[in-house]
């Protein structure tokens, strides 16, 4: 008998019919015996209609309250499951963050899991309930409630999976898997079985939506076996997991990110210490860079080039103008209308045609290549955006993945 | 410096620019030196959508997890006023049930408030902030959410006035304040400056929808000064207390209730234990009954008649029907179409020729009585449902009130 934990995202439990049949599911490995401990999101729209109520009060609304806000949405879909289990006549229990020992530090909106107190969890398993979960949320050590921000309820999964030992922490998404490209994109797109945690890394944080990046790395972290599958069809997922049976394919995968943008700064001067306080700057903003390009410039300057995400954009570009005049920056311009389009897999590393081949086939398909960035699992270059997805397709089609 | 509790109810909260009004109310008080602690319900329809919810998944949810949905309605209000207060430069938070210290017993939907654990509301209000609790819950030993039940919120308002030992705890409603009828119906009716516990409690029990029973018992239990008044007209509304100070009026009030069936058990064999089966039968199913007459009938039978809540009619004549046979009960009929007309008043009990004056007005009104029933402040008669808006005005106009 093992432990499974299980987490519903917002769509497969937006109504009751949905959540009749997701409690199909949990019964399903509940009945073979199973320990089973389900997180669940808010159903549906709920969220964002939380969000709308409190934009109506104000632009910035507090975090505490925010957290306060938002974590009614879980409370509503965990305690509406469970009355579905109930009335399928099966034992359940649904428990919010704190009940279920989810302390957290006090980053409102955006805050970490600091430790998970089993105990209430663990009575109730012993009773033989089946547990559902409040994702997304916890308690500060001043009994605030606070949330885990984007990603928030596939964070919850793996943190309960890890603390309680549990065998298995299945996904369950409106996708049944992970897949080679965007289906919606490439035809040919191939459902992987495998993939190991450094490549779903690169692959989620470039845009591949399927699991939020947190949630990897904490599984990578404490070896939690994730199995990302389709909560509308029975068949198998893509498992995650540390090392993975060698596939024929060098690469795992091709993803497109549009949330792009690009900063310029032109004309610095060609000196120790300018790109420490630029990125110091940005740090400081809390703003996220992504890719880093600094090339010699005219007469003695350099310019540096860079991605953020494209909602950082005016932030970004604004913070470095006020400072421009004192560190000697002669222009900052900010573009949008970019694509990162990259292909991932742990094969690449010990094979150097990879990058060639990529380049070849966005060469055959006419399309200008901004910048590049690569690491050991990864290979990324930035295109115009209207060109993303035939890069895609045009790099699929080569690597016949 | 004193300290205030106010509560606002669902319609009172029910979109920002209500919530924005609220908030005027309550800053106006705080300018004026005063610690400020504000109950608030869940925003307008929010209660009934959630029951939808859950109706629509079972027609007997788990208490349990009733309140764990329910709960999530004034959380929702509580964040969104602190929000408003916050917007506007107040420095404000909100607590839960549990954050706020509130630990009941353990009967789900309906529990009773064992202690306030004050340590989170006296810091809140040392650190001088607005505090918005969330009316109508708390936590019992499990640590499991509760719910108060019906009229939950002013419960919660007047438990937190007697535990933080508030100078005042205002109910703010849509109506002005405690009417001597209601004025739908009786176009002069006056509005109350005071009214004694006792009154309230009576006026309340008899379907004037102004406060809920247990507010007042518990008001009149630690002796806090309640004041009913509007959220919408800023006027003095009525105050609830003790002693107050003799008007000219023996009678409070006429109040009007609909929500009345009456059972009719006739034929019963006329020897000792006959009524206590019946009543403790009712008990045992948690029916509460109102009024009781019992007459003696024809050959030594008798008659027992005993009115209650309507919602109670079919659950109250099935069980009756099913120990009709066994205990000799030769007919049970359940009558909807009545109404209970009261008057209320501490000064009648000295006072004679008031049960005949209100019998006088009815009789030339021409409404025919079906049952009589008296207390020391208190004489009620059930009529025909059509005539229980001309009854009210008859009396109303026979005592010039």
């Amino acid at each position: 008998m093992s432990l499974i934990v299980q987490k519903f995202g917002g769509s497969s439990v937006k109504d009751a019919e949905r959540l009749r049949h997701v409690a199909g599911i949990i019964t399903e490995y509940y009945d073979a015996g199973n320990d089973m401990v389900v997180v669940v999101s808010a159903q549906g729209k709920t969220t964002d209609e939380l969000i709308a109520k409190a934009k109506e009060i104000s632009d910035r609304p507090g975090g505490r309250e925010m957290d306060m806000l938002m974590s009614t949405g879980e409370q509503i879909s965990a305690s509406l499951l469970v009355m579905v289990l109930n009335a399928m006549g099966y034992s359940a229990i649904s428990l919010t963050g704190w009940q279920a020992g989810f302390l957290t530090d006090s980053n409102h909106t955006r805050s970490r899991i600091r430790h998970i107190n089993k105990e209430r969890l663990e009575n109730e398993l012993d009773k033989k309930n089946i547990v559902v979960v409040t994702g997304f949320q916890g308690i500060n050590r001043y009994d605030d409630i606070t949330t885990l921000g984007r990603g928030g309820s596939d964070t919850s999964a793996v943190a309960l999976a890890a603390a309680l030992g549990a065998s298995r922490c299945q996904i369950y998404t409106d996708v049944d898997g992970v897949y080679t490209a965007d289906p919606r994109l490439v035809e040919n797109a191939v459902k992987l079985n495998e993939i190991t945690y450094d490549e779903m890394l690169e692959l989620a944080s470039l845009g591949a939506k399927v699991l939020h990046n947190r949630s990897v790395e904490m599984a990578k972290k404490y070896n939690v076996q994730l199995e990302v599958l389709s909560s509308l069809e029975r068949k198998p997922g893509t498992i995650v997991k540390e090392v993975v049976k060698m596939e024929k394919m060098l690469i795992k995968g091709v993803a497109k990110d549009d949330n792009v943008a690009r900063i310029s700064l032109v004309g610095l001067p060609d000196k120790p210490g300018i790109a420490f306080k630029v990125f110091s700057l940005l740090a400081s903003r809390k703003i996220n860079v992504d890719i880093i390009l600094q090339s010699v410039g005219h007469d003695g300057t350099k310019d540096i080039l860079f991605t953020i995400a494209e909602s950082e954009k005016e932030a970004a570009a604004e913070a470095l103008r006020e400072i421009a005049p004192a560190i000697g920056i002669q222009n900052v311009t900010a573009d949008s209308g970019i694509s990162k389009v990259s292909i991932v897999g742990a094969g690449m590393e010990s094979n150097p045609g990879v990058a060639a081949k990529m380049f070849e086939a966005l060469g055959e398909a006419n399309i200008n290549i901004h910048m590049i960035s690569t690491s050991e699992i990864k290979i990324s270059v930035l295109i115009d955006k209207e060109m993303g997805s035939k890069a895609v397709l045009a790099i699929h089609d080569k690597f016949a993945i």
